[in-house]
C-alpha cells in the first residue's frame, strides 16, 4: 500500500494563533492522507517585530495549544501530522517541528541552520536530525526524517537523514529566497529520497522590510522528478501516493548506489577555514 | 584583474588521440583566457570496448604524448589548462584530469566517484579532492579546484573543494544524465564558488548500448547564475571573465555565510546503514 503523502500551503496571520489553528482546521476537514506536512512556524506567522512577540505565542512541546490542535486532527484523520511551530523550553526558544501520530506520541526537531534574524530570536537546534520508523493505519511501514526551511541549502542536512535511513524527508518552511523549489529535485536525486516541502504565502513587514514568502510547495521523488507543485499563492493541500520502497533501494544503475558510493576519507576538510592549499609542483 | 575562464566543448573520437589532439589544438588557436576547462577524457574517449582499449591509450602523468601537447598549449596561450584523460601509472589505471600551466607545472587529480563501467576499469581515486593557488599572467589569484564529472552528484565533492578554499571549481566532464546542468546551479550557490563544466557531445556506441553526451557545458557563478550553457551539439569554447572575490566572501546576507554556518557536530551519521532509527516517545 502506498503512503498518501500531503502538503499543505496557506499564509498564516502574523501572531493570530487561534486564526491560523482555525484555517488549518478548514484546509484539513476531508483530507485523506496518511502523511501531513505543514509549514515552518504555521500558528505565529516568520517575522518576529521583536522577542517579546516571539515569547508571546513560544509554545511548550507537546504541552501547549498548537500541538493539542495537532494532535485532534491527527487522531480524527487517521494521519501522522509535521509540522513547525515556535518552542519555549523554559527560557530558550527554538524553530520547532513536531512529529505527531494519531496515537497523540510527539517527537521534536529543532532547527539547526537558522535563518537571518533567526539567529537573534531562536538558538540552534540541539537535536540534531531525526528519522522516526512510521506506520500507516494500513500498515505500510516508512522511516520519516525532518528538516525545516533554510536547512535545505546545506546538503549536509538532507544527506544526514537520508544516511540515517530516512526515505521520506518532511520539509515544513516559510521560503523567500526563490531558489528552492528548483533545488529540492537536487536534493531528492541525490540522497535517493522523497521530499514533501511545505511553504507557506502571503507577505510580512517589519521597520519597512518586507518578506514575501513564495508558495510552491512541492513533493519531489527519489529520482528528482517533481509530483507535485503548488502555486505561488494558493491555499491548498494536495495528497499524493508515495512508495517508500522506491527510496529504500539507491542504487542509480548497475555500478551505482548514491549512499553506498560515498568516500567520506576523502571528504575531510583538511581546515575549515579553508588555507589548506596545496602548491604545484 | 579578471579570471578569463573557459570551457571547451567538443566530441572526441574514440580512442583517435591524434586526431583529438588536433581538434582541441584547432579549437584553441587565438582563444584568449587564463583558465580553459577541456572535457574528461578528452583524448581517448569514454566508452571502452575492453580493458585493452583503454590500456592502449593511458599515458603516464606527466610524461605522456598528451600533457605534451597541453604544455604546449598552456605555454603559447599563457593559460592554465584542466584537462581530464586516462592515466596509467604502473599497473594502476585512474580516471583523472591533469592541472598544466604555462611555466609547465602540472598537478593531477583522480576521479574520486566513479560511474558505472568506470567502476571496473579504473580504480577510484586515491590523491582526494585539491586545491591549487594559481595565478594570471596579470597577477591575479584564484584558487583553483577540480572533480570530474560524475563526482557532481556527490555534494561532499564539491562541498570539500570549497572548504579547502576553491574560488572556482573545474569540471572536466563527460555527462550523459541529463541532470548535472540544472544541478551545477545549486552546487555553485550551497557552496558560493564558481563552476566550470567542460562536457563533451556526441555518440559511442559498445556492444549495442549506445551512450549520447549531453553537451550543455556551463559556468555559474557563487549566486548561482549560469553565466553561460552551450548548445547540445556545438564544437565551442566560450570564454567569461569572473571575479575570484566574489567567492571569497561566502555570506548570503547580514546573519549567513554558506560555510561558517555549517554544524558538524549534527552531520555524522550514527550508521552508514541507516539503522540508526529513532521510535515515537
Amino acid at each position: 500500500m502506498p503512503v498518501r503523502a500531503a502538503y499543505l500551503q496557506f499564509a498564516p496571520a502574523y501572531l493570530e494563533v487561534d486564526q491560523n489553528l482555525a484555517a488549518v482546521e478548514s484546509l484539513l476537514r476531508s483530507v485523506e492522507a496518511d502523511l501531513i506536512v505543514l509549514p515552518e512556524l504555521f500558528t505565529s506567522g516568520y517575522f518576529f517585530q521583536s522577542k517579546d512577540d516571539l515569547e508571546r505565542v513560544a509554545e511548550p512541546i507537546p504541552n501547549g495549544k498548537s500541538v493539542a490542535a495537532l494532535r485532534g486532527w491527527a487522531d480524527s484523520l487517521g494521519a501522522t501530522l509535521v509540522a513547525g511551530l515556535a518552542e519555549r523550553d523554559g527560557d530558550h526558544f527554538y524553530n520547532s517541528a513536531v512529529v505527531v501520530r494519531p496515537d497523540g506520541r510527539v517527537d521534536t526537531y529543532r532547527k539547526v541552520h537558522l535563518f537571518y534574524e533567526e539567529t537573534i530570536l531562536f538558538e540552534a537546534g540541539d537535536l540534531g536530525f531525526r528519522v522516526f520508523e512510521e506506520h500507516t493505519a494500513a500498515g505500510t511501514s516508512y522511516r520519516l526524517g525532518v528538516m525545516v526551511c533554510f536547512d535545505w541549502y546545506f546538503p549536509e542536512a538532507a544527506r544526514t537523514l537520508a544516511l540515517r535511513g530516512a526515505d521520506v524527508i518532511a520539509h515544513p518552511s516559510n521560503l523567500v529566497l526563490p531558489h528552492c523549489p528548483d533545488s529540492m529535485p537536487v536534493r531528492a536525486r541525490e540522497n535517493h529520497v522523497f521530499t514533501i516541502t511545505a511553504n507557506r504565502h502571503g507577505r510580512e513587514e517589519k521597520e519597512g522590510e518586507s518578506l514575501r514568502f513564495i508558495g510552491m510547495s512541492e513533493v519531489c521523488a527519489p529520482s528528482g522528478t517533481i509530483l507535485t507543485r503548488a502555486d505561488e499563492s494558493a491555499d491548498v493541500v494536495e495528497v499524493v501516493e508515495l512508495n517508500p520502497r522506491e527510496a529504500r533501494d539507491r542504487n542509480i544503475n548497475a555500478h551505482n548506489d548514491v549512499l553506498r558510493d560515498r568516500r567520506p576519507a576523502t571528504y575531510a576538510a583538511t581546515s575549515e577555514e579553508g588555507t589548506a592549499l596545496e602548491s604545484g609542483s
